[in-house]
């Protein structure tokens, strides 16, 4: 019985979101397919364009079987960390695989990148260093440090899914080594793609970006995905349902404007005096873009400081979240499920090292209220209007079950 | 030289102020009126229905010579707190007399009541504690222990200006005995009247409910202020800046959304286990009335639970705020004067005992700050697209000048 994991935000679930889960299924010729997918939040530092309960029913009409939570901490964290937590979910749920998209798409040149890290690291670490100093952002300092290593034949790290594949396959080795990596060549749009292509492949981001740009919901935007996500997203436009940081930026303006500088600067990822630019640009910022745009500077990346603020809405002390990340994920939280997906479940039930959340009748865990705080924080700004009814859904909806198509 | 003080809100100026300014300035036979007037918040915890600016500038109109603004800690608090900034910052302008409006109309009763009210004092506290027992709310037990002394020929304490004139005679008494205490009697409409009627004297709350009811701003509420008054409202209307609890509640069920009960807690007039109805009442109320209704027991008053709504918002700590209100008002701030408003300041100025803030270039007074932040949340809830502009007036505005009409 060959269960694989996948880790996905599924931003809306696209035709290559469905490529790779297929690719996937056939390579390591699973019977299980589980998703470690985001909540309502995303690794970008963005609010997910659909709640995770939309999102999970994409992703079961298209052929997962399990759709696990992966923590708010670790889904809006840096790729080290929200490798650390995806992995310890599945290893949790008996997935023998990860198969992870890859701009290489090879398994053995990320295994030979990684050795070579491994033994070249204190001359790693130093590049790492000196790149920092010289105001570089953390991503951009760690992989011109490891291309500074002229590592060969080795995974191009300047690549956003290899960075994040690499970390995974770190993340195995170093906790979870029963666990078989695979790797598949990303096929179609780049990651960072904004511009909607005739390829049936696009990005998410040209997605949503084609979405906000056009202010409609068009046939070429559906066209990029199964019929089934593209009548989910429809029902939600319909509901005027599609998040952005724009709806939100109010509640994080207001949070900035009626908190103390101290009292900002003891959230999380709110580093070195970033409280008095925060404070400054939310009293002179009237939209989220402008307000980035104040706050950015080269030490930090967009993605970085979008984080950031989302730690600053959520109200996440800085000790508070290290000691969640620390400890791994407290919880399995079942989003949705096939029959294929339930029975695995009973299965392996029994193995599973941690508590198994299917309906949040009561937050026995501290990181489960949070990530309940996270959803009402979510609906407050998307649908003022009827978020009692939203949130009262998160404590009462059990988790999705649907057949396969 | 006689200065006559009085104390407001104008929210907004109508014909029964006009008729007390008029009145006050008459029977003081004062030169100078000064009038201390709340900011963007209100005694019964609502937000202004338009800005401190733009009230100031309808008294001005009408003939008030200098605005001062009351500090939020004592804008938005019970009557001997109200009562207490008020006075103190009328000494400090140097008024001789105080002219309040009361339901009364005769000072010697309020002296003759507040006598009684001091040689009574055992018994009083005796029959108010036996009322707070029973679960009436302090504003109810107060009026009750009052009238069970059967003090004859007294002021009625069951009316509202009566039981706040009775607190400006008290702090008068206690603080400032230099002072003349002067009422005039409340002509038309009472204070808690809501239907607009035929009588060109409204109370401001039948105003703003007829506003909000209407949806428009109609000749017949135009009709019940004074012209220039009329005009300033209608702007404030086509600018779309009348503002309600409504648009502010979006940014308090964040606030109890994304904050930790004992976080709430300890927020000024958040009392004995309040904090859990709060957060659940955020949980399942979609509009403000909703949850005012969901929060509301006997044993608080609607007005004591809207101003605890607006400490919350504000992000006011208990010790803070208790602070602030025993040391009194920190600086006198003025927003706005006539020329004979100018000329009395500068002949007082040496013996203002306090620091006087004209534009508020930083914030050298903590209180001062709060104010200024305040201001800010208000301009975020009401004009979210324009509050950059609204905030960065706010600290550039000097007083409004404005020849009398």
């Amino acid at each position: 019985m060959n269960t694989c994991g996948i880790v996905v935000e599924y931003n809306p679930f696209h035709n290559g979101h469905y490529y790779h889960l297929q690719q996937s299924k056939k390579q390591t010729k699973s019977d299980v397919m589980i998703a470690v997918m985001s909540g309502n939040f995303l690794q970008r530092g963005e609010p997910a364009i659909i709640s995770k309960w939309k999102r999970a029913e994409m992703a079961l009409y298209s052929g997962v079987d399990l759709v696990v939570e992966l923590p708010y901490v670790f889904a809006v964290a840096p790729a080290p960390i929200f490798a650390k937590g995806s992995i310890s979910l599945l290893a949790a749920l008996g997935a023998n695989t990860l198969c992870f998209g890859s701009e290489s798409g090879s398994i053995d040149l990320f295994y030979h990148t990684l050795e070579q890290l491994n033994t070249k690291g204190a001359q790693y670490d130093q590049f790492l260093q000196t790149f920092l100093k010289q105001g570089q952002s953390f991503p951009k300092a760690a992989s011109n440090a490891a291309q500074a290593l002229h590592i060969k034949n080795g995974v191009d790290l300047t690549l956003p899914n290899n960075i994040l594949g690499m970390e995974y396959v770190k993340a195995i080795q170093k906790d979870h080594p029963l666990i078989q990596a695979q790797t598949i060549l990303r096929k179609g749009a780049s990651y960072h793609e904004t511009n909607l292509e005739a390829d049936p492949i696009a990005s998410a981001t040209a997605i949503r970006t084609t979405i906000a740009k056009e202010g409609a919901l068009t046939d070429r935007v559906l066209a990029t995905m199964p019929p089934s996500s593209a009548a989910v997203l429809q029902q939600e436009w319909e509901k005027n349902h599609i998040m952005t940081w724009d709806a939100l930026y109010p509640a994080l303006r207001y949070k900035l404007l009626s908190t103390d500088e101290s009292a900002i600067a003891a959230l999380y990822e709110v580093e070195e005096g970033l409280e008095h630019r925060l404070k400054k640009a939310a009293l002179q910022c009237d939209t989220f873009t402008d307000f980035m745009t104040h706050i950015k500077t080269k030490r930090y990346t967009w993605t970085r400081l979008q984080r950031m603020c989302l730690h600053i809405l959520h109200n996440l002390a800085r000790e508070q979240a290290k000691q969640w990340m620390v400890n791994g994920p407290a919880y399995v939280r079942i989003l949705g499920m096939s029959s294929k997906g339930q029975e695995h479940l009973r299965r392996i039930k029994k193995a599973i090292p941690l508590p198994l959340v299917t309906t949040v009748s009561k937050c026995d865990h501290e990181m489960l209220a949070f990530e309940q705080q996270t959803a009402a924080v979510y609906h407050n700004a998307n649908d003022p209007n009827h978020a009692s009814e939203l949130i009262k859904a998160e404590y009462s909806t059990p988790p999705l079950q649907r057949e396969k198509a």
